[in-house]
This record gives C-alpha cells, structure tokens and sequence, in this order.
C-alpha cells in the first residue's frame, strides 16, 4: 500500500487529530473525540443540523462542519457507521433548544444507530427529526426508493438544511426543506478502480484495467453492470440518461449539478466529464442554475465519479446559495 | 489507463470546456481559448494578476483565477509551458491600465516564454512586473535558490499578490508583496506513486511499491533521495526537518502551512500528516497562523503530497486573510 498512514487501526484517530489542528478557526473537537463541532455551535435558538457517516469519504462528512452548514458530525470507522453514542453525543452539542436535525445516509449500521440515538436525545429532552438520504438511482428501483442508498446528494442536503436552520426556521420547516433537497436528488457513481481500507490491506473489490462497473456504491457496492471502459463522453452520456430518466423533470426545470470525484481520479477529469454533462442536461430541456465540480464526497483512493443532480425550486435556489464557511468548497 | 477521457490529445481543451461551463459565475474564457480570465477582469485603474504553468495540476492553475485572486491564466498543455502567445493574452486580458504582474513557476518553458510575452506587452504599452517562484526546496541547494522550481508555493504568491493588487497598491508594491511572499516559502514534495500522460499512456518515471521518492518535483523530477516508505509521522518529521532548516526562522515566527495532496493521496492521509506537521513546526518555536490541507497543486494521479511554510509578518498575514472567490478552497 502506497499510504501515508501510520498504525492502520488508528487511521481515523489520526485523521480528525489533523484535521481539528487545521481547521481551528471553523471547527472544534466535541467531548466525544468521535464527534466534530462548529466553532460556535450550538447556537441558542437555531435548530441544531447533524450529520454522521464513516469516515474515509472526506471532505465528507467533517468537512461539511461550519457556519450555515452542519453544526455537529458523528464520525465512525473508515466506511462504518458512528455508534450510537456519537450520534447521540453529536445532536447533543449542536443543540441550542430548538431540536436538532439529523441528516444522514440510508445504510444499516448508520439507520440503527441513529435511532437508537434519536431515543436516548428524547430521554434527554431534546427532539430529533431525521431525513435519510436514498439519492443513488441503481441501488434499488424507482419503486423501492425507500431502499436506495445516500451518496453526495447528502451534499444538497446537508447546505439546505444549514441554511434553513441558519435562517431561523423551526424544526419542521428545516426537516421539510432538506427532504425536499434530497428527494429532489438523483446521484449516479462509475468505477474505474477500487481502495483499500488500509487495515485490510488489499481492494475489497475489483475493477480490471479496462472495465468500469457503472452505478457502483461509495464502498464499492455492485453496481448495474460491468463494462468495458468507454470515452468520457460516452460515460457522462451514459451517467445522464441513467440519472435523468429516474429522475423525469419537466421542461425548463432548474437544476444544480455536483460532479465529485471518487478519491484518485484528476480534478481536470471531472471536468472533461462535466463538458458532456453540460449538453446532455441541456438538451433535455433543463436549465443548470449552479455546477459544482471537485472532490466532494470521495472513497479514500476509488478512481472515479459521481453525478447528482437536484432540480430547484424558488426556496430550493435561494438555501443553496446562503454563503458557508467550511473547510471543503461550496 | 483507467481515466476519464477522450481524445488524449485534446485532454485540456476538454478541461477548459468543462471548466468553464461549470464556473461562468466566476471566470470566462479569454478571447484565446487557453486563457481562463476572471468574471469582471479587467478593473480599471487594478494591477492586473496573471499567472500561467502546464495542465495536468488542477485545480492549480485555472481554479485560482477569480475575484481578489488571479485575473487571467494562461494555459499550458499537459506538463507543458503555455505559449508566449498565451501568456501574452492573458497579460491583455488582466490589464487595467495600471500594469500587469505576472506570477510563475521557475521552468525552463515558463521562463522563455513569459520573457517573450513581457516583450510583446512592452510593445502594446502594457508595463509587466514578474516574480518567479523558487520555493521547492530540493530542486538545488540553498546558494543557488535561484535554480529551484515553483511548487505550491506559488498559490501563497498568487494569494499575496491577488490581494496587494486588489488593495489598489501600484505595480511595484504588489510585485514587492509578491516577491516576499515566495521569498517566504519553503516546500518539499515526497512521492508514493508516478503519473500518466494519457498520450504517452504510460508513467514517465517510477516509484517502486514500498518505496517513496523524497524531494520528487510536480512533474516526476527526481528528488534528494529513494527510500523505503516510512510512517506518515516519519515522512512527516523528514518533509517538517528539510524544509525548517533551510528555512532558518527565529523562534516565534508566525507561518502558514500548506499540505496538498498530489491528486491520488486520500485527503484523509493528508490530515494524518498535517498531526505530525503541526507537532514538528511546534517543536521548533514556530507559531502556526493558517493551515491549509487539500489537493491545492496535483500532478494528475500522483501519489504523494507537498508541504509548504511561509514565513508571515503582518502585512503578509493580512493580505493571506483577504477573502477570495475562486473555484479552490482559499
């Protein structure tokens, strides 16, 4: 492994030790040493925002902790869910006594633990609603939406629910507005190569040298289906008409695009690949308000891409363009 | 290769197009299509800031070019120096009467070229100022600091820079700022795993499995030594001691440390370095006054990653607070 890692067990310990030295102007380490806050959260009076995932996708999720974004972030194992407890202790420090919304990715381990922490707030006296992201179109049928897993739409979903709570709304009015955010989200990933969890030490899935598996999973779940590797033009063709025909938006729709990268693959090839997935959008009669391109939502060195795709609406476009301060780009 | 791609000949057309389709709230394509100017540029009675370099290092160069920051880039093809021509326009495109400054990387190509272009603008009646970065420690001994080569230096130079001319100083101040700024910078590059031109389609060096490259440049230079892959802790101490002690600070010295990935490094691993970084800068009586951790300058799927410290005094920590907006996170 070509890694710059030091016990292979201690990777995230390492990782959130670094990244709170860095990053002490917009973040501080909660009492749980699991759990990352904002500087200045929670906020007496604003709705608190939380999210949790493993960790090995940075930025996400502890670089989405900031000013209008996320006020407190459960941080688990590379690619495992937070315990209970951090999600419990995270909802605790971004409460400010108007509840706390908790944001996060449909998967097993992170919907128990949530739960479960959901009851132990309650006891606490603290009211939790939660939103479940379900954005990534081949990880289950359109009629199984339920099932679908949460991939970067969780992005779109994490800035509209901060910037709702950022402006005062109640707890409701932010839980409704981030899943309008997430509902009206369809993501799409393609693999060119798998990772490695270093304390593994070898892929735990393959991609050969020539194939790609479109629709593939964070974690490399099986995608639709293998092939051989095509152009960046035929594969951003392809990520649009999967993403879009889920996703069925009439004429003259807004939408704002996210073009994240999986982890090893070049900046400058997530936007070869937005070339083409500017025209395709285009050509079915919608109209891109914002594209963001980058490493958003990775899986530690997975050569790859995502597409999400979010159509707008009035309240939509006015959340995503509330100024944030955190330490990934939005 | 697995790389997202079309014809390999035209991989920067493709990024450019994508590029700008993705940022038109930010940046424009200059009347020649290798440059990127900024959304605005040029602000009359503004020194102009310009800088150019090879692609294949996004989000360097292009992803600087933005308000408070670069006003025109000239871009190069892959690896390679843009033209005098580009630089030419992108020098047309940045000036607002007030002259131009150019900030690059000290490359056989750039220099050339940018000589060229500085001849050309004198024609035009446009007056340049040029600063050429030498930051990357291991290109050449201290006593010919002259022959080092730019490396992530070159975003604080730009940042600097940016800012000096937004501030409404003149030509000379801002070169002056510029100058210190670089001056100030120390950076060290280590190597975990080469890079592939799509057209060549092979790495044009190599870095051996459980080995790493210390000192390696952006382009696969070779560094000071090949050794046996450390810790991240031990690659960090070794990256801290070459580039503090040709630095020589006094105790106390305020810095602003720089960690970029080189474009395949998870950011996570980078977050483990910057733990030890942070120790080691500590330990020599330096006080740590920004970090910045990120894929900042990458060589498309290199393995590895780049530290840089600059020294700060107060107008250099004032200009380094000025908010910018690029498509980098700054």
């Amino acid at each position: 492994m070509q890694r710059f890692i030091n016990n292979p067990d201690e990777v995230v310990e390492d990782t959130v030790k670094g990244f709170v030295k860095a990053h002490a102007d917009i973040v501080r380490l909660g009492e749980n040493p699991r759990v990352i806050v904002a500087k200045g959260a929670p906020v007496a009076g604003k709705v608190g925002v939380v999210t949790g995932g493993g960790s090995g996708h940075e930025p996400a999720f502890i670089g989405y902790t900031g000013r209008n974004m996320l006020d407190a972030v459960a941080v688990g194992e590379l690619f495992s869910s937070p315990t209970a407890k951090s999600f419990h202790d995270a909802i605790r420090e971004a409460d400010g006594g108007k509840g706390v919304v908790c944001l996060y990715g449909n998967y097993a381990g992170d919907n128990m633990n949530v739960k479960m922490a959901v009851k132990l707030a309650a006891k606490a006296g603290i009211e939790v609603a939660t939103v479940v992201a379900n954005d990534d179109v081949c990880s289950a049928p359109p009629e199984e939406r339920e099932k679908r897993r949460g991939v970067a739409g969780e992005i779109f979903m994490w800035k509209i629910g901060g910037a709702k709570a950022a402006a005062g709304a109640s707890l409701e009015e932010v839980r409704a507005a981030a899943q309008k955010a997430i509902d009206n989200c369809r993501s799409i990933g393609v693999g060119l190569g798998p990772c490695t969890l270093p304390a593994v030490g070898h892929p735990n899935f393959r991609i050969e040298p020539g194939t790609m598996e479109v629709g593939i999973g964070h974690h490399g779940e099986p995608g639709l289906r293998v092939e051989a590797l095509k152009t960046a033009e035929e594969v951003a063709v392809d990520m649009c008409k999967i993403v879009l025909d889920d996703h069925d938006l009439p004429q003259g729709t807004e939408v704002a695009v996210l073009v994240s990268g999986l982890g090893a693959t070049p900046l400058n090839e997530l936007y070869i690949l937005n070339d083409t997935i500017e025209r395709e959008i285009t050509a079915r009669g919608l109209k891109i308000y914002r594209t963001f391109v980058g490493n958003y939502f990775t899986s530690l060195e997975m050569v790859g891409a995502t597409l999400t795709v979010m159509a707008l609406d009035d309240e939509l476009k006015a959340l995503l363009d509330v100024e944030v301060r955190c330490t990934a780009v939005l």
